[in-house]
């Protein structure tokens, strides 16, 4: 997800630094290769001290280290996008290890007090997550966040990736948004195809 | 909801029988004049008798209670659309009373033990229920059951209804499915307008 966002990013003009455990890695290098200029490797600390804008994208097991990696002195003021699930992959399928009272978006958010955590682009595969193509139109990202010019730029750079964004609060409708990423990944397992994305229909 | 559900029902072909703690008041008593032949009153364990597949469209505080008055052996055998959600109004915006690891649907089938219940018709509003009118087409509503029979019945309803029907899977993925209707709702409460449903886009 890491990558496809990362290469998203460079396709829409931003320089991008992509963070990893293991900068040396052959598929990361790989990645920076294709991608071509625009395109960097770090760890996770040079990665979070780069960006502007950052965005979370690790298996949700590895997201507590990460940001501990990261150091999150590096985001302190940063929009950071979440767009992890807290997915427990030990049943199949997999479910969520947390919801209803938190969620992951609200773990990030504590995790990173310094920052302005905005859930999105957790509800969707990753082949669809720059330049969708659907019939029918855009499909709708929803994002949540308590930070109001955090969201207003993500609105905007979903717009740039072909979405139709729309913000429905604060962080805390990472309640919602994740379990919304429950029925992408269920609808996905019973179709064996991920060509499918969420719209919000509207008169 | 419960007449908003009775009237299309009507609308498509069938008898139905509203339920309601008070078969004389006047907003019932309209309902059915106004729906004409083919709807009739009646307390709720008539109902329950009375129909081959019941929609339960109670709200949340009173569903354990309108139970009871149905009678479950009424309700034996028989499909139940379990359209509530389980809102906790005491706070605003309303919140989820449960979930994660339950969810109203999971109750309404434990309360249930002999019905086949199929969650579906919780995540939008009453006025697109029957025949929605939206550009972009039909939308989508997702249901989950544990008994395929009912689902099959359900899915071919829904499209009666104007919808696309999506199995998810079991009645635990109302777990997903009531979220959902939060997203729904908070969307609502943002825009000050109902005019939206879910779509699932495919390709």
């Amino acid at each position: 997800m890491g990558r496809v966002l990362g290469a998203g990013f460079v396709k829409k003009g931003h320089a991008v630094k992509l963070g990893t455990r293991d900068p040396g890695a052959e598929k990361v290098k790989r990645w920076a290769v294709s991608v071509g200029s625009g395109a960097s490797l770090g760890t996770f600390s040079e990665a979070a001290d780069f960006g502007e804008l950052v965005v979370l994208a690790t298996l949700w097991s590895g997201t507590e280290s990460a940001l501990g990696l990261a150091n999150p002195k590096n985001l302190e003021g940063k929009i950071v996008v979440d767009a992890t699930n807290p997915l427990d992959f030990s049943v199949h399928p997999p479910r969520l290890s947390l919801g209803h009272t938190t969620s992951a978006g609200e773990k990030v958010q504590a995790l990173l007090p310094g920052a302005k955590v905005v859930k999105a682009f957790n509800a969707v595969g990753n082949p669809h997550m720059v330049d969708p193509t659907f019939p029918g139109g855009r499909p709708t990202m929803f994002i949540g966040g308590n930070d109001a010019g955090a969201k207003k730029t993500v609105l905007e750079l979903l717009g740039d990736f072909g979405w139709e964004g729309v913000d429905l609060g604060g962080i805390e409708t990472a309640r919602y948004l994740e379990p919304l990423a429950m029925i992408w990944i269920l609808h996905y397992l019973r179709t064996k195809s991920g060509a499918h994305a969420f719209k919000l229909l509207k008169k």
